[in-house]
Formats: C-alpha cells, structure tokens, sequence
C-alpha cells in the first residue's frame, strides 16, 4: 500500500498504519514472534530480566514544533533504553503504545517510528510489539525489557565514604530547551541535544562490571536524582562543582540569557547521564568523579544547601 | 501520609501519589526489584518470555461516568492479561502508565490501582512498575510479560479439516454498551460484564496443552478477530449460528432495542472470549465448537456473508 504524502491517521486507519509501522522494526535473534499476533515471544535465558516503562505526552515531554518525529522518535526510546542503562543491563525489546488525535499525519508517525528504531539499533534492541489508538493528544507509551550480564546495580546500595560519579553529557539537554524557551535555535549542539539526547549505552553495564554500589539515571535533574540515590541508600551526597567541565555552549547559553552554566549542569534533567557510586579506586574509565557519600542524608553542593531548580513537577 | 477524600493529582504530586500507589501491588516472590528503583528486576527461567502492551484512553475505551475507577482498573488488567492467556501463557508481571490531568482526584487513581491489582492477583501476577504524568485526558498503559509452560500458540497455526471453538462470555459486553449507551442501566448483569469483563483465565493454557493449533482472544469482535486468526492462518472460517446459545440478558435487551441478538454475540469485543482451532475430537473441557475451519479465505457464518457490525475503528 502507498500512502499519500498528506494522509493522516484517519485517513489510513489502524490496520493500515500498523503494517506500515511493524515492516521499520527488524527484529532480533531472540525475538520469535515479533509484532502481529496477541503478544510478542521472546527467547531469554535464566538469569535477571529487568522492565521499564514510560509515558511520553506532547505538550510536556516534547513539543512538535521543537523537535521532529524523527527526534521524538530517538528520544522516547533513549530514555526507556536509559532506564536499563542505569540497572547495569542492556535492553533487547521494548513495545510502543502510541495515542494520537486522527488528524496526526501518517508521515509523522512512520518518521516517529523511524527514529525509536535507530535509536533501537544502537543497542541491538528490537520492537517486538505495540498498540496504537485515538487520543486527543500525542501520547507514546514504552516499556523496555532487557538483561543484566551479573546483579543489577539498584539505587540503594551506596554506602559513606564511597565516590559519586557521572558518565555522560550533562546540562546540555537543559541548555537546549533554555535556547527553545526563547525563540532561539542556537547553540545548535545544544538544541541538538535536547531533541536527542545521547545517554552513555554501555556505561551502565561498565560501571556494574566494576562493582558500582549504586545506580541511577538522570532524568528528573542531577540534584534532584542524586537525592533519590542518597535517600534510597540511606546516606547525603555532597557535589563538588570544581570537578565539572562547563562545556562552552553552555558558556554561551548562560552568557545570553544572564545565568549560571552550573544551574543549567544541576538542575538538568534528560542528558540521561548516569550517575554511580563506587568504592575509592574503582571508577572505571568514562566516569568522572565528582562528589563524596557520607553519613546523613539529602544532597549539598560544596557542602552547602543547593537552592537551585531541583527538577520537574508533573502535575 | 494521609490523603484528604478531595485532593487532586495536583494537591499531591507525583512522588506522593507514586507512595499510595505503589503500597497497593504486593510483589510475587519472582520479583527481585519492584516499583521505585529505574527498573523492576524479575527473576525468570530460560524459556519463552510472551509481551503485550495495550493503550487505553478515556472516552474511546471507557468512560468515567459510565464505569468505577476500580472497574477501569479490572478492565485495563484484563485486557493485558488475555493477550497473554490468548497465546498460551500466564502473565506473571505487569506495568502501569497513567498519564491525567491534574484536577483527577486521588480517590480515583487509588481505585483504579485497587481495581488493576485485585485483576491481576485473579493469576497471581504482580504490578512491578510503572509511570505518573500530566495528560489532557486519562490516559492508562499496559504491558503484561508472562511465561508458557509450553510452546506459545500464534495466530497462524489453523489448517482446513479442524474446528474452531470458544472459551468464555461473547456478546455480554456488547449488550452491556448497548444498555449504557441508550441510557438504562440494566439487565445489570451486562451492564456489569461490560465494565468488568471475566476473560476465562486458564483456557488459554489448557487450550495449548490439548494441542491448539491458532487461538486469539476476541477485543475487536468475534467475526474480525476470527478473521485475524483465518487470514494469518491463511485459511477459511465458517462459523455455526446455531452453536451459539444466546443468553437470556442478551435477549431481553434484544428485545428492547429491536435488535438480533445473535448480532451482539458475532459482533461483540471485549469480553475476552478466546478462539482456538484444534483438530476434531481435541476440544478441551470448557471450550465450545462453534465453527469449522476449510480452504480459501474470509468467514462467513452459516455459509454466507456476513454482513453485521464486524468490529471497532479506532480512527
């Protein structure tokens, strides 16, 4: 079936569009029923399966004039690929729900799907499966299922007189959606960033491997997700702001719009950076120290309360 | 914390409300890490890991005047569930996301959660994550994982010569919308079926085991899904009018509405029938034989076309 530049969902309806969806996931080896019957079947081996799922909604969670199809597309699988990351696993599936109004352009959709699947690829995961409906708005539905090559690393396992350390961008995604707010679409690497964020696959498995204590992805902002690791493990985190790098479009950010790079480092969510503990000496290579687990609890910034943005209230 | 009877999502925020719900799913002893951390961890066996998701948005899948909190919960669980009991298989975890609008009130979402918890502890599976953000409208997201004791039944394994048969309630939601849309609110046992379907859990499993060859669970409609099932399989159905026993609720709203009532049955979703075909003489205990599948393509009922309501456009 060819399908008009201009169609829309209603247009084609459901059973059209889904064909056309399914024929842009490939599948993997251990996917032996993909998308089409009631469920997926998936071959896994004994061990730890690990299950995230996340809701994407438009107008919150991404704008369609900010970014393209494609780029939600990315995004909305990077952060449920991020959540795996950041139990030391790696995802090999995930399933979409999309909710859309049935004026959405086809061509949006198979754009979307596009994007989730590269995004996908670059960790060998497959879309075994989904559902797709009316809604007044966008809605993207994901949940990831994947595995962990040993224990998966939980958020309540650090300990006082251990190490805090990051691996991946941070701030950048912040910084972009700061230029956006404004009416700008510059610096480009940082817009960029915002409408795909590139979490540190790999990352989470590393720091597993070399006996992180404690795991979590940055989603909701570096303070704001430090203090879940801290309040999980029953411990206070204090961040040492001398060992970031503020990378120069976040410089420049902050030089145009009068405020400081570092706000923009720690208030940040949807880098998916991950952030790990780890007995002194263990931080594997791509993680950078930068801050100390102690007794007590909640999160400082060179041992003084933080009054910056601490995250994002959904409600 | 205690909740005021009228707060609203936005009274509390999403991390207070995450605590109430999270309390309300019990974790089976399969669940190494449940809601709370970036992702659950289940503990599984080596074998076939069976995945569905279904989205549910209000005013196309339910309404809240029309159905409790708690019965959208039992249907939103149920319809995940039967995706996996309709290949074989018991679902063992599950994953909510509920996207709203600030103003829900908390009670609902609190009953909703009761409800989903209460469908799922019908075969012993747990809630194991989830996510809570701010929609326009209700908007609930469901992937079911389960586990086969046996190979998993596809859609595309019907062969002329065998039968189709039926496990479950058909028509009985169908009449339920039928009552609700013209305003009544009885035969109540309808009513009731449409806002809480009873999927016949176990009739999938006992299906796969006496050797079902194709089996589908019906959410579109019996003729549609049964021509799924004859179109993947790349054969025929014809399905027998008079192996239907019309319940008597079904008749008397028949009668109301001067309407067939063999139209609900053949024309009805949701309520989670199953069909399987097996070869003659291996329909299992709690099945009903209700058609003969042959060459060619298509399902016709008593040999001729049929020409009904055939199921739902979702655009």
């Amino acid at each position: 079936m060819t399908i008009p530049p201009d169609a829309t969902l209603a247009d084609v309806g459901e059973f059209g569009l889904i064909a056309q969806l399914t024929a842009l996931f490939s599948q993997g080896e251990h996917v032996l029923v993909g998308p089409g019957d009631d469920a997926a079947v998936l071959r896994v081996r004994t061990g730890h399966v690990v299950v995230s799922t996340d809701l994407l909604v438009e107008g919150r969670h991404f704008r369609r004039d900010w970014a393209s199809a494609e780029d939600v597309g990315h995004r909305a699988a990077a952060q449920n690929l991020s959540d795996i990351n950041a139990m030391g696993g790696t995802a090999h599936s995930l399933t979409i729900g999309l909710g859309a109004p049935g004026d959405l352009p086809v061509q949006w959709a198979l754009d979307f799907a596009r994007g989730f699947a590269e995004e996908c690829a670059l960790v060998s995961a497959s879309v075994v499966g989904g559902d797709l409906t009316g809604a007044r708005e966008v809605v993207i539905a994901v949940t990831a299922i994947g595995s962990c090559a040993q224990a998966p690393v939980l958020r309540s396992g650090a300990e006082p007189g251990q190490v805090l350390a990051i691996a991946g961008r941070q701030g950048w995604s912040a910084g972009g959606l700061a230029v956006l707010g404004r009416g700008f679409r510059s610096p480009r690497v940082l817009v960029e960033a915002y409408r795909r964020p590139e979490p540190p696959y790999g990352a989470g498995p590393a720091a597993a491997a070399a006996g992180a204590t404690a795991m979590i992805d940055v989603s909701d902002g570096l303070v704001a997700d430090a203090g879940h690791l801290a309040q999980d493990s029953g411990v206070s985190i204090d961040l040492r702001s001398a060992a970031f790098e503020v990378p120069e479009p976040l410089h420049a950010v902050a030089a145009a719009t009068g405020s400081d790079p570092l706000q923009l480092i720690l208030g940040g969510g949807e880098d998916h950076s991950l952030l790990a503990t780890f007995d002194r000496g263990s931080v594997p290579d791509g993680w950078t120290e930068i801050g100390t687990v102690g007794d007590g609890e909640g999160v400082t910034v060179d041992e003084a309360a933080y009054d910056g943005p601490a995250g994002w209230a959904h409600f």
